[in-house]
């Protein structure tokens, strides 16, 4: 598709991936293979979940990563070497990229991306990739809570306005994956080719000698999709006695009022008062939709308020996951010139897992889902009858009888993804489905119950002898 | 300069702006001239102002604001109407802009920029101004935060792998107008201009058989710009003693450590002792800088601590401007068809001011900012003797006497910004300045002094006499 609004190149990255980079290949290392693990450390939201989302942009994006003439002459002007800089002429991504699909549910701590190239390409992609990820990952979450709160009612994604700059391109995408049934971003929707929705602000009615002139004027323009904004001057008063007079109007023209849309006040009071004034008058086809600083947990209180709301616009807290902001997602280095590496902490649960993995995720006898393993990735997992706790290793769960699937895949290779990537809708789609399998215990809100993630105990052995031998190389 | 990654055109809108603007078509309404502020209603961080930011980049897109064939033919499939499409096709912003200076400190419910055009025109540009200014301001004010808390140490911005998607690039921007000293974004560097840094990761030190030969090998071949990693695998038992022989090996070459990073454990004690390592082995000249999700409060804290740090490397809080991650800002209309207009809330705080306005800053006798006032346009500043709380006009303030400055100026005509915008690093150094003349408890984080802003007697009147007729149209 033309008209993209954005094509980033081998500049989109941090300077000291460059830096880097420029090392390997002065140090002769720049052959050197090398693998990374994407993965996050804490479910964002206080929630019991991550959406996965992001990869189509991602790899899309990494196929324009390169470097122009001009990029190399900007790049000497911060200090590279020109030896180096030839070489990073003919650059291109030219790894293997497995990762779990987008509208995956994934847990802290799993391997969700793996990315298998030589040191300098894996270095020089991880900004973009943390970037895209972490983002759309967050914005995933954030939509498909909305949706656990809005009990089967539909939402809009109204942020365009209150979005991270170009950063709204993606919150609309992800907002879909997520589940927002359309967006007013009408870019995205073009870009992405999404659901686009929208009708009228208060600076229509402003225009307007009075509210009913303004209201008659939109129905009159827009008699199949009419939602007309009811709080400009007074939402009981003005705004909705107005509205049902064009209501009446319109049903005389044989034409039906779409809704009405609150953007002030309580929503719970309002609505209820609106829903009557707008039955009493035989409009009950009439939906009601608000807006206005929403979020999971005010549609949650809404619903149990059994306000009657058909639809939510949502902005601000959607595009910018509020109040989290960003995903924690780290790209860690795992496997060096084929021998496993790891990051060691004080805490050890945020020491990284070594060596090449495979993400498994395991079955309970009623098909729901019920652990995620991470193993070596040349283990058999018929071989692997227990999943460890990868900091309290006493704690074991037997897994050998149970039913398996593999969550990591190829997905890239050779400068291309290797199969198209599904629409947002179907990776929406997709997320439904396995939600459907997850304990309802992991997606409440409040101290949802904590996923089980275990590693085999190839993996945990492999991590505590390469610890030893790390303190043994610093403790003498 | 080629090689810009972002082109945005006329799609990049709300769907209900075109949705207005066929109506406003349809309605014959489309030649009809409006006035539009931009404002923001509560200042960011629970703080004393708010760092305007983001104009250069909005003006500079604003210019590719059009609709290319092939974005005519995809709203025709959303729905809009052929006669419309076709007016369309020949869309140009043409209107006028005022606006305050990027870098200027600005306060609540003032209008820090005016838009005068036809109203469809001034209707679909909407979503673009509040997308970039909101974003770019909250940033801008949030570094300036950072660098208030710092005591005039550096920071840079360290964010893109967290900043949310392509908002990243206008984020490293924003972050320098408030006052990093650097970014290690190079993408936004090449745009914009801005200082590039950057030196090490811990995949780095991993991909090494050992800690000493990685911080020999980098040394090596940066022997100028060196900062080694210390805390991969145990800062004060590995990293740090490593790091100390490297810098004893530079001397005896000639060369000197630049410095040390940590980027976990308590910064404040691992400082301390790092420092004290250091000095012992006579390495006084070897800078510790420290990154791991620091904020503007964490710095305080550390400098209370008289922690001995020389710079902070900052991420996530500083490009996503957490915990709010948005500003509020709104873009109202305030005068249609030459009649000034307003929006009525419940809360008078919220009703917004009608007519086309100036923004006026007075000074007191010792030439720091005393007051901001907004007054009619056409009103004589000389002939405003008393500026008036909005929402208790019974508070008033003498201002005849006092020295004023106009805020708004033009800065946008016929297609093209009317002068040469000034850089990121020039909007810096207006904030330093405009910040000296800000007293000092409206700058302070906790419970800052609320700067006052007023308004003229005319303009109160004006909005007086408006809510008045309002409310009798539907009091009857």
């Amino acid at each position: 598709m033309t008209d993209q609004p954005v094509h980033i190149n081998g500049l989109y990255t941090d300077f000291y991936e460059l830096s880097m980079a420029q090392g390997y290949f002065y140090a002769g290392k720049h052959k050197e293979t090398a693998v990374f693990d994407y993965f996050f450390r804490s479910n964002p939201f206080k929630g019991g979940f991550l959406v996965f989302a992001g990869l189509a942009d991602f790899l899309e994006q990494l196929q324009s990563f390169t470097y122009s003439a001009e990029a190399i002459d900007y790049l000497q002007k911060l200090g590279l070497k020109p030896d180096f800089l030839e070489h990073l002429r003919h650059f291109r991504f030219n790894g293997k990229i497995f990762s779990v699909r987008e509208g995956e549910l994934v847990f802290p701590n799993e391997p969700i991306v793996r990315i298998e190239a030589t040191l300098p390409e894996a270095q020089l992609i991880e900004t973009l990739l943390l970037n895209i990820l972490n983002f759309q990952s967050l914005i995933a979450t954030k939509a498909f809570r909305m949706k656990l709160a809005a009990n089967g009612k539909n939402f809009s994604d109204f942020g365009l306005r209150r979005s991270h700059g170009f950063g709204g391109l993606m919150a609309s995408r992800a907002a879909i994956i997520g589940g927002a049934s359309s967006t007013s971003n009408v870019q995205a929707g073009f870009m992405y080719g999404l659901p686009v929705s929208g009708t009228m602000a208060h600076s229509w009615v402003q225009s307007f000698d009075s509210e009913l002139t303004a209201f008659r004027t939109y129905a009159k323009f827009n008699p199949k999709n009419s939602i007309l904004l009811v709080d400009t001057y007074d939402t009981l008063r003005s705004g909705l006695p107005n509205a049902i007079l064009v209501a009446k109007e319109m049903e005389a023209e044989g034409e039906k009022l779409a809704g009405i849309r609150l953007d002030s006040g309580d929503l719970a009071y309002l609505s209820k008062k609106a829903r009557k004034m707008l039955d009493k008058e035989g409009l009950s086809y009439v939906k009601i939709l608000v807006s206005n600083q929403l979020n999971e947990w005010v549609i949650n209180s809404l619903e149990d308020q059994m306000a009657p709301i058909d639809g939510f616009g949502i902005g601000t807290e959607l595009v910018t996951g509020k109040p989290d902001a960003s995903l924690d997602g780290v790209y860690k280095l795992c496997e060096s010139a084929g021998n496993p590496s790891m990051k060691i902490s004080e805490n050890i649960e945020k020491n990284t897992l070594p060596g090449k993995k495979m993400l498994w995720r395991f079955y309970d006898e009623e098909g729901n889902i019920y652990r995620d393993g991470i193993l070596l990735d040349n283990e058999l997992p018929g071989h692997c009858e227990w999943l460890y706790h990868p900091a309290q290793p006493d704690k074991k769960t037997a897994v050998a009888h149970l039913k398996r699937e593999q969550l990591l895949r190829l997905v890239y290779e050779n400068g291309l993804p290797v199969y198209p990537m599904p629409t947002p809708q179907e990776c929406h789609h997709y997320l439904t489905k396995r939600a459907e399998l997850l304990p309802e215990e992991h997606k409440r809100f409040v101290m949802p119950h904590i996923f089980k993630v275990g590693i085999s105990a190839n993996l945990l052995e492999l991590r505590n002898e390469l610890m030893q031998k790390y303190r043994k190389s610093y403790e003498g």
